[in-house]
């Protein structure tokens, strides 16, 4: 009973943060997906296939386990899940600490991603969310592991929960699926104003130190989540 | 009877697609436009010419013949129809698998169109839905059958749905008119993506064995349209 | 009697072509200004000087006569008028032609503005809409007649719509408010659309005749004021 | 009682600014802040630390002393302010006159100060608004009063009411939190432009004295302030 009411939040979260997606500019038409990992079990929600933002609804949400089978019976399971479902799945299956997966073809992140460049860190706010530059993920085949093999091989033990997919686009991670929804509108935002600031002549890197006391004072007191004064 | 609640149908539809030429930015003011084909009968229906995007009912469209006439006595036939009229219907003419056909003066894609430059295949998302480079269709006078058919000739037999005619704009085609708009908005994805990627430093053409993997995937297994998993 | 009806339409029109400015992304907080000639009359009704597009109302547009000056117990008279009133006014007072006057800081007009550089013609939208470039008009000194007299000798005997004047912005024209508020549109437009091209690589202007060709059917034949099928 | 009256309308006043920000696009996520000083008082409003725009309201928002403290026991207590705060309490306390500070990484005006660039003043629009060029400040460490002070050390004395935190953003202040609001939105815009402008080719400062006189007369005759005719 618990579990159900679980999954049902679960649903209504992530069809919520699909529309986040939509509302920061970060996909077109059907493009792009969120998924959601079910709290303490080895199962994800994600977006079916194909199917536009408008008609989105919570039930509308494939239930997969961590191979990226639907879960028979389960509600949408008559749908298709995301082409990008054997993706996420070796991602939850391989990084247990994360909650949420998103995938998009954000233009200025795919712009990079084209080049196979990583961002460099050059301001605050990236330092603050990402701890570093972003880095860049293979050039990796379609239908088989080799998508999720390498956003795992990038992002295992790397500060940044994004990852530029070569020639491909951006995948974010993180504890929930609205930490990875926020990865993903921040990483579009960087990598806009990166490239804005290279367009108009020399860039520099923040120092290192200063990008770990950023890095280290944001991941830990930014936001309401302690008592203490900040 | 049935007839006629197809075309009303069709004009539904039609009037709808042209709100998300404006929700995905790829028109201003009146420029722009779609038709689709009435199915089974060689007539489309188009918008009429220099009409508000606020203003447009599915009743003011106008119901042409393969010629581009207006045809007498049907409903917005006391409208003049889009001064583009006669290469839609040259298209439609010569191209029966064609069910709708956009045209749009988006910002990249016209940019691409006025160096008369094809987009080069270089992020998973365009071989998906393209198949390859966006090709460059003729700088055709204005008056004569040359647009339409600068389109046929560059679109027949070529895997892209969309065409960049020189120093003019993109037209798009589609077994539908909404496959058509879905190929117009994805365009303006890429070419916005291409532009921003290429200024920033090199890029490369995707491999060709890789391209055909991933536009015959896209082609055949994405979305909702089979039964089978994905 | 007729002459306040045909002022208060004309304050209702003026009014909501604002908001157009807004929705086409060309004002950023109180910039720009709309103004219409009150039909047969030496009068025209602009913007208050330093007013909210959201508060803006019909009632707090201000009535002048063509020498900039408020009519005294006209609606509104209490109000300052926009700071370029004397620039409208003057091209009021020499252009007899003129209905609408509009100016805006639109991004991309006024980044060619910038650097005193006239648009090139080199897509069909441009050459169906201003017949050729846009030109650039003098780097005028405010507080006298020099930004008016600037606009009019550009755009007097030129097919343009449209002045760039130089390191300020564009100024735009029409037989009505509702005309000079479309070649505003459309002027950003094709500033946004040639600048994207030229960073991409060469562009080449299109040919004259083609130019003359496509600038008098649009002028002739576009939309829906003749009954000639076209 | 009127005290309490005027922090509760300040507090009104300060959240709908904050909803100007999103409106305006210089803020992404729970990203940038509003803050305004208490007429007469030595306290001010602030944002509180990572809270969505979708849910702040008037009583979310913590009301400081010119230390950064909050204070005990007052509406919004219980929340931590913005991360910015000690900085927004440096200029208070340093600078009696600015009555609002805004923060925000608005992507043209943060590219400038990734290259720790002034913005030149190229255009009218920035002569009437900012009286010359946009200033750029210190690369400043976090968790001392190094941010607050490169803003005092950089604005106090200058026309600007913006300044470029090098590697860091925007910052901007006003007599008012909506004329530093104004002025946040007016400054992206410019850091806007202008890039465009440079981007297409040569640009050239302004004249000084004709920068001198178009600041004297913006910020003396523009607007609804007095009973003069302009």
């Amino acid at each position: 009973m618990e579990e159900v009411e679980g999954i049902s939040r679960l649903r209504e979260e992530v069809a919520r943060l699909h529309q986040e997606l939509v509302r920061a500019g970060l996909v077109v038409w059907t493009g792009g997906n969120v998924s959601g990992r079910v709290p303490g079990r080895d199962l994800f929600v994600i977006k079916p296939s194909g199917v536009s933002y408008d008609e989105l609804t919570a039930a509308d949400l494939v239930l997969c386990d961590l191979d990226g089978n639907v879960v028979p019976g389960s509600e949408g399971c008559e749908r298709a899940p995301s082409s990008d479902t054997a993706a996420h799945a070796y991602v939850y299956r391989h990084m247990p600490e994360v909650g949420g997966v998103v995938h998009t073809h954000s233009t200025h992140a795919v712009a990079w991603a084209a080049r196979g460049e990583a961002i460099p860190c050059v301001i605050t706010a990236m330092a603050d969310e990402f701890g570093g530059p972003i880095p860049v993920g293979p050039l990796a085949i379609i239908g088989d592991d080799s998508i999720g093999r390498g956003i795992v091989d990038t992002l295992r033990g790397h500060r940044s929960r994004a990852v530029l997919m070569q020639g491909h686009g951006p995948f974010t991670i993180g504890v929930s699926a609205q930490e990875a929804v926020k990865a993903a509108v921040m990483l579009e935002d960087a990598a806009r104003t990166v490239h804005v600031a290279r367009q108009g002549g020399n860039i520099q890197e923040l120092p290192a130190e200063m990008i770990d006391r950023l890095y280290d004072r944001y991941q830990n007191v930014y936001g309401q989540q302690t008592d203490d004064r900040r």
